[in-house]
């Protein structure tokens, strides 16, 4: 996985809301291996750091030859970056083209409001 | 009816949303014999499991040549997608396409909050 | 005033929510005498009874030749329906073709949550 | 300015919406004498009167050659209805076209929820 | 920077919204030395003042050969305006071309109601 | 049938194109006694003659309680204003909305190119 | 099959454009087994008969259970229309919902202006 | 009438293509006295003379306060044109907005490629 | 390169024409690198050959990785058809994504009318 | 002016068409010196050269400070670029956003078909 990298948030003390839409991602689907097709959006609000957009480019073209399921990509994608960022929210959505004349969104949220207490 | 098949959620500690989008929904009035169309929605947050779409597909297309209303069928598929995969909470929406000049729409909750007590 | 025949609510214990679109309404006008022509929305969550499809049509077929103002059809519409069905809560909106260079719209509901003690 | 006309409240026990929107408003900039266009939209809840369309046209078109800003006329419209009709609830909203490359919006609420105690 | 323009509020008792869109934004990527294009969208309930639209497009036009990152553009902005013009809340939007495959959105509110307390 | 008022052509020198479209169509189904909603577009160059506005407004009200099939009143209109204007070029063009799952278009020109000499 | 009804061409001197479009088409794959959605444009001149409405929905109903590929059913849905009208031109249109990531339309047209004299 | 400016075709050896869209025309029914709303577009090919952008701003104001039939004021813009540039050729085009459920457009040309000989 | 393989054209005496349209196409761009996105757009009439949709999607699936101008990807995706189909006509066209602020369409057609004599 | 690179054509027996779509243009009015905005559309079929697209980027970027008219412009944009690829045909096209309520396109083609001898 290509390094993600930040820059230092140039208004930190404000809460304001980054939102990258990235409408050309693709990676494998794990059971066919026929490629998927979608559009990942990244919306935060920063703490101290700042994703930086083309090693933002690099890592979501690093699943392009990836097997992976909707529903896992779209986590791992939120995990990487509140590893990377630890911001004070976060949404990431996928949003998949057709397969079998369906398509499927993927939307995850950090921190998640509703956890569960005895799993932790 | 189908198996609806499913698979262990990857990420069961996150409340993430996963929406299916099926746009080419066809049933038999029951009252006409004649065939309705329309797009089903299935939105759910999953607890332990999350529905396969190939038997997903295979699910939607059991009422192609069934019988069926409107008010029915989106309740019935909550009803089937609930006993399969006992989400956290699910809504599912069906759109149908004009009939006598009108399009009909019905969405159907679970759990429903306003639920009656024992009042019926 | 043609009946509005209804069917049992084939679900009457989950709150669902049932919605009927009407392109094609058209009445008159009680001042000018022209026709009028505007979307009918009927929004519902049904107690015992469902409304049946072809009689809404012919019920909304009956203000084809009746002259009444969009402020009084949408109520009226509204009235005839919490009649007939009693249903948990409704809303009717009108959405009104141009005249004069203006389009309107009327959207009444039931229950009234904000009614006038007063009144009553 | 022309008078604005009313009609009695068919339905005055209920809170219906009615909104009226006209997209054919014109008027001069006080700046530059150059016309000004755009849609202005009156949604409001009556309370004893509505407002009769005709004469909402007249009203509208009497600002076609008066020169007023774009916060100056939302605003004064909305004193004007408010003055003829004492509605429950109203919102004017205008959109204007673009002058210097940006466009502009407009919204004016009655009653004003946030008002300043020390200023009246 | 061009002196940011004001007039006083004609309706300053009432909260009334202000909305001005600017799709004709362009700045210079800081890193890159290649312009950037967006659309700037300055909302706000004026106080006092109200910003005259002429000298908003000069100060808009002042970021044009100007490098600055979106984070940092869409910050300043709101930081000059409320120096300006006091508002009561104002929100800055900038939505961004693409870039890379990717667009990007930036918003930013004042008064920030999560300010982080021991930061100030 | 009301009569089809005309004005003078203001230039008749010209081969100019009048397009006028009518949104707001409707006439009953002669074999079900249903109604029926369309689009009527009337284009033409105007020999000596302009079809008055208010006039073409009540003839087309004319059919709205008047039993007609779709390729019958497309063609009755062209034939009735190519006997009120005589214009050089007529194209009369009906879209009507879904019925049974399916909706149609009726395009009829004046004069017919492909005509068949041994019918006339 | 069902029979394609039709009724005498009411303006049979004219060459008037008449097009049905019906958006609920399905048949099956006979390749896979799975159902194949998409809409059938059938756009004809007449010469002595037109088409009736519903027989043609139940004509485009009798495919939904049939095993036929895109390029065949076009072509012999426009063979039937011929046999049962003798349209003077007819053009037979279906366009398909995605499989496998593409869509596909395919053109059927009579006459076929370049058809091949006997050298296949 | 204001004057409508001009400058010198900077590229007059090329036939190329210059159209302007102004969608803020207005003037006032010569019948209603009620005021007329559209979009004129003039497209042609310059001979030796360009319209300068201010004075056909001015121009189309000019109509504002004139009562003018649709039919007529795209023939005297064309007309007025003409005069001023001697363009290779002009095609105005008015589209204008709904009245009494219809709306307009007119298209005129220079020059009539089909003019009348004996008429001139 | 995977094999394109065809199908007997069920109906060859006829000029039909058959779209497939794939708007997942992606290559990789061979100066830069990256990935580059766009739509296929293969439109054909055949002679004797179909394409086969699933062999389709895996000959354009083998561009994937591949290193390729947009010029270059779309005259030989013509030539691998036309290889493979004979066929009587067909347009290729590639409509890309944006890069470096610019997207670009490619069409290529085979027969090539204008083909240059002297270089055959 | 930066140089304007190409590479060679890679399939030069073949008339095929290469579009690029630009709307991040913008350049200076040279009378008011406010900045003016569009999309420029270059489509053309290569001799034995291509546009290189980075070089196209930074040409057209070359105009960012510089002032021309929208008539200028284009036909300096088709100039510049028929000297440096001699393409068989090109057509640039300039669609510029609103300026005093109006908006603007310019379209220049190559060769000229109706040029004009020597005659001027």
């Amino acid at each position: 996985m290509p390094n993600i990298e930040t820059f230092e948030n140039p208004h930190p003390k404000r809460n304001y809301v980054i939102r990258h839409v990235a409408p050309e991602f693709t990676s494998v689907c794990p059971k066919t291996g026929q490629p998927d097709y979608g559009t990942i959006e990244i919306e935060y609000i920063a703490s101290d750091l700042c994703i930086e957009l083309k090693s933002l480019k690099f890592y979501l073209q690093s699943f392009r030859n990836e097997g992976v399921f909707y529903e896992d990509v779209v986590n791992r994608i939120l995990d990487d970056m509140v590893t990377a960022l630890s911001p004070r929210t976060m949404v990431v959505t996928g949003s998949f083209t057709p397969r079998g004349g369906m398509h499927s969104v993927v939307i995850a949220e950090y921190p998640d409001e509703a956890e569960f207490a005895d799993d932790e």
